[in-house]
Formats: C-alpha cells, sequence, structure tokens
C-alpha cells in the first residue's frame, strides 16, 4: 500500500474500441513509457529566447531555487511576452518578490510596494518601451496557417474526436472523450493546450463546426499576467502560476504567457498568505520570497543556458501517449476513464542532460 | 495590477440564454456573495462522527497545524470509512508522518516504516477488526433511494442539463456545459461531487439514458486510501489527499473516503519529496511531518468538537452558486465560460464560529 501509482511494464491484452484502433495506436505501456521511447525526431527544442530562468532566493537550508519557465510562441505569443523580455533585460524584476500564494489557485510574484497599502517602500518606476494590450489579444485566429495541426485531415489530429466531441456524438460513439466544460473544442498546438470555438457561439455554445478562434488554457503551472479590472489587461510586471485545480474560468479573461516547466515546486510549496486572496500580511512580510534575478536565457552566457526539448504535439507519439492517459492499461489501473482532461494531459518537456 | 479575482458586488445586468433562465436564478453576484446569503435552511451540519481532527506537529514557527476531514456519509461510504474510525480509535495514526509529497498529484501520510526499504523501526501492527473491501465497493448503486437527488425531476435538480449533457446537444442547447471528460454524467449528491453512468456502458461509452452506478470523484482536497496492486483495495491505514489537478483517473481505481475542510494548506504547502513518485528519500528523514493524533470528533469533549455545515448539494442556492460559477458576470469578469469543471465547483463548507 506504499505505493498509490507505479509505472511499470507488465503488457495486459485489453480489447480496445473500436474509435481507438482506428485513430491512435493502443498500448499498455505506461504514458511515461511511452515517452521515454520516442524517437529524436519527435522533440522539438526550446528556443532559448522563450525561456526565463527565475532565481529566487535560496530555502531555508541555504539550496538554490531555480524556476525555468518557457514564453508561449506564436501565435499565442502576444505584446505581454514582448513586455515579459523587456522587463527581464532591463532587469526590472530583480529585486521584487512572491507576494501572493492561494491555496489552489495561484503564487503571484512583482514589486511588494505597488498597490500596497501596507508597503514601506515606493512602486519601482516602469521601463519604457512596454506594449499595452487590449482583451481583444486574449485570443488568437485559428487559421490553417496559425494554428495548422487543428485543420490537419481527420485520423491525422491526435484529437480528431476532441476537436469534433459533439459531431462524434451524433454518430453514437465516443460520446464525452475529451469534452470540454469549458469551451466547446479543446487540443493542442505548438506544445501549449488550447481551448478552441467558432467566434460568436460561445455565448449560445451552439454546436461548432471548425475551430475559429483559439487561445491558451490556464492548466497547473501555466504563467499569466495578473491585472486590475477591465479594460486594464496588465503589463507584465505582476505574473502568477497555476497551484491548484485549473481555473480554466479564467481563460479569455486575463492573459496567458507561458508556463513553468522546471522548478514548480518552489513556487507551488511556499507557504500561504492569511490576508485578503492569499496575499502575504503586514505580519506576514518575512514569508515574501525575494527573487534575486530573472533573465532570457539567451542572455546568458552559451554554456549556462538551459537546453530544453518538448515532445510535439503534432507528434504520432503524443497522439498514442494522449490515448493511453486517457486510456490506462498499466497494471496499477483496473478501470480505464475512457478520456482524459486537457490538463491532465502534460505535455512532456524535458531538460538536456548535456546542457546542464 | 494587485488583483487577481475580486469578489465585487456591482450588478451587471446580461441577456443570459435561455436555458440558463429557465433552470437557475441567474445572478450578478460572486458565488461567495451568493454562499453568504443563503438562508440558514440550506444548510446542513456535518455529524460529528464524520469528522477525523488530524493534529500535526507545530510548523518551524511552533504555529499549530490542525487539519479536519469530513468522511464520506453513506451511500458512498464504505468499509474503509468504518476502518479509519477504528484505527483512530485504536490511537494507531498516532505518531505516523506525511511520508510522500509529489507535487500536482498527492500528499500521502502512514506509517514510514511500512513497506520502506530505508526504514530503521518495524511497521506497526494493524488493529483487529478491520474490514476488508473488494473493488465492486469503490462504486454505489444509484437509485432513487440512494441518491435521490439524481432523480429528482427536471428543473429542479441543480444539474438537470449536467445529468443528460449529451441530451441537450441532441436538443441543440448548451452543449458542453457541465460536460465531463471522464465520465457520461457528472453531478452532486449529499454534499459530494460524483460520476454517475450506466454500468456497463463506460468501456463503449454509450449514450446515458439515466445513471445506475454512482461515485466520488478526485478533486482537490479529496482524501483517499493508498493500495498496492489490485485486487489489493487498501486498509485505510495509508492515506493521501489531492494537492493538484484532479486526477480523475484515479475514480473508480481507488478508494475515496472524504475530503479535507479545513488545514488543507498545512498538507499542501509541504516539501516536495524527491525520491520516486514524491516518496522522500532517507537523507530527507527530517522533512516528514509527524502527526501526533488523529481524533474523531465525536470521541472529543463536546466543547472541543469542531461544528462545520455544508451548503445542501440539493438547495436552490446550490443551483444559483453553480450557475454563477459557469457563468461569471461579477465585474471582474469580461467573457464567462458557460460551463464548470465540477471540481471547480466546490461545495461550501463553513466552521460554526460558536463551536471555535
Amino acid at each position: 500500500m506504499r505505493t498509490l501509482l507505479l509505472a511499470a511494464s507488465a503488457a495486459l491484452a485489453l480489447t480496445l474500441p473500436l474509435a481507438a484502433q482506428e485513430t491512435t495506436k493502443p498500448t499498455a505501456l505506461a504514458p511515461s513509457e511511452i515517452v521515454a521511447a520516442a524517437p529524436k525526431a519527435d522533440w522539438v527544442a526550446i528556443p532559448a529566447e522563450d525561456l526565463l530562468v527565475m532565481t529566487l532566493a535560496p530555502d531555508a537550508d541555504g539550496k538554490p531555487r531555480v524556476v525555468v519557465i518557457q514564453l508561449l510562441p506564436a501565435p499565442f505569443s502576444q505584446g505581454w511576452v514582448h513586455n515579459i523580455r523587456l522587463f527581464a533585460r532591463a532587469k526590472w524584476y530583480d529585486g521584487i518578490s512572491v507576494n501572493r500564494v492561494q491555496d489552489n489557485y495561484v503564487t503571484q510574484w512583482g514589486d511588494p510596494n505597488y498597490d500596497n497599502p501596507e508597503a514601506k517602500g515606493k512602486p519601482k518606476p516602469l521601463p519604457e518601451g512596454l506594449k499595452v494590450m487590449g482583451e481583444a489579444e486574449y485570443i488568437t485566429r485559428a487559421s490553417r496557417e496559425t494554428v495548422p495541426s487543428v485543420w490537419t485531415e481527420a485520423g491525422k489530429f491526435p484529437f480528431d474526436e476532441a476537436i469534433t466531441p459533439f459531431r462524434s456524438v451524433r454518430a453514437g460513439t465516443v460520446p464525452s472523450r475529451f469534452a470540454d466544460p469549458y469551451t466547446s473544442m479543446a487540443g493542442f498546438a505548438g506544445g501549449f493546450p488550447v481551448g478552441l470555438a467558432i467566434e460568436g457561439t460561445m455565448a449560445k455554445r451552439a454546436v461548432p463546426t471548425g475551430p475559429d478562434i483559439a487561445w491558451p488554457t490556464h492548466c497547473y503551472g501555466m504563467v499569466g499576467v495578473g491585472r486590475n479590472y477591465s479594460p486594464d489587461t496588465g503589463s507584465g510586471a505582476e505574473l502568477y502560476t497555476v497551484i491548484g485545480h485549473a481555473p480554466r474560468h479564467l481563460d479569455r479573461n486575463i492573459a496567458l504567457v507561458g508556463r513553468v516547466i522546471e522548478g514548480m515546486e518552489h513556487l507551488s510549496s511556499l507557504p500561504r498568505g492569511s490576508g485578503a486572496l492569499g496575499f502575504y500580511t503586514a505580519a506576514e512580510a518575512n514569508k515574501r520570497t525575494p527573487i534575486l534575478t530573472v533573465r532570457v536565457a539567451s542572455d546568458l552566457p552559451l554554456a549556462a543556458q538551459p537546453k530544453f526539448e518538448y515532445l510535439s504535439t503534432e507528434s504520432g507519439t503524443f497522439a498514442t501517449y494522449a490515448e493511453a492517459i486517457a486510456n490506462r492499461r498499466d497494471p496499477f489501473f483496473i478501470t480505464p476513464a475512457g478520456g482524459a482532461d486537457i490538463c491532465n494531459i502534460k505535455v512532456p518537456v524535458r531538460r538536456l542532460a548535456d546542457a546542464k
């Protein structure tokens, strides 16, 4: 009973639903084993320009705490990502702190003197050259050009059923597989989880015939931009990451800019703040974790640049991996779910050892 | 930009989808405000026999750490809940520890010497009188008698659309509202989130016409029973709680026994273990948090018994609350989602102040 979840390799022979046989390669391997066996060609290098290296003050034992964030790629990156590189290059983030940790929600960092009635210092002036974005930029046009995988012909795209889950219902097959409570369609593009919809249909939730707009989704570890009331959309000076169940109601209401790909535990295990919304109170000032530096990896000396790859979300391996997550056949499981939440299909990311 | 999420009270006048108008009472109040205004009659007292009070060793600052767990009520409680009361009354849990903290997954506690090759001590002998459960007990028969709310006529049950999301699709209304990736239907019963299905249909995922079996779902803070390989289902000596995105693939594969209703932050913010599956290694033995005592609240002196209530999941207030979560109209939100994940509709629980 020591083991809650094992990744063992014994093969189980199960009869699979026809739909799964047609669209994926069913396997009794655990998802982690499928990833371990992925050919090199299925891995995509993350550009150093898209990596942020955030160094927190060492922990109570004096151990270093480094967090690596992957910034969203095109077409999902918007002006906020531009701003974040600008803040980092101006060294504006150096010396800020983690100011808010709300259980089952977010850890948030920024200038501890900004908009804080209990602050003793003055807010930092913002650097010049920041872009101002509107709410329209929370979404992206999803066309064959901007989100090609969505438009791949049926049978090739790993989530052909996810993309049209309700058409599948009508055909009488796999009704709720990859159904999503927050949008008509959900899938993956460019290594990130995305919601998809025909613009203008979300209010009525009409049955869609294909995607028109896309947006990244608030899964665990995703990084977003704190803001005040609309039409403010935030500059990027204040950032947060999700440390609980995916708050998907924030999708299309706040800008996402990337995700934590290493060191998440340094942000998720911090003491929760006892103030409103999890902010640390004045009496808890000593709990604010100092952020020493934030650097764009491409600005570091070549030997110090961390190197990461993600498993292509357009690859056959990813399709097999996602199918295995939705239908666990490795020995610990007695009842496969037959579906999966998009936030439980974590895009595999690995650090290249030779760059350590 | 200090504020990521506000619970403000300004009223917004929005036109609502017809379906929402018919089945709930749409409001511009924030979900927290709806709960605050609930009439006393909508709150259900949790029996002291269903409350476990778990006292951890004080934190590094010497502050007490108390966790309160609500055990599952009938018809979802099975022999594991019986065993847990038996372990507590035998004081068997006193002196065990938190042995595993895996980021975005679980915190697990039990005998640190059980099944641990690095242990220096011997495992504790188990108390007598433990029940042995089979895998059939992961599910419950859902009939009018055992899960009455599921069978309430349409329009009264808060999740009438959730219960038949795919029938709604066919009628052309609210297609994916409360759709669930893990089962045909999801809803609430007796204060807990539950999955529902017709037995035998899960493998094929056929379109359901009504529920037949029900089971509690692995949302954030739910408490379950660690086990080894099937047919072992665990005794209750080893327990875990979910500290990340809901691992719903564990539903119907592991026994759930309740949920943390107070002090969750004491389990979710612990340092992650660096061993396999988040277990603490021998070198990290000092990170194991000692559990001093675990008591059934009804065994405490009356004045020391904590008193809690939950918002009836069969009440009109709960229906309004759930609808508001799915369609946020409070001022921070510019784009309501039009749906919600069952694990984001947290059943409100409150401690009665006079019992503090």
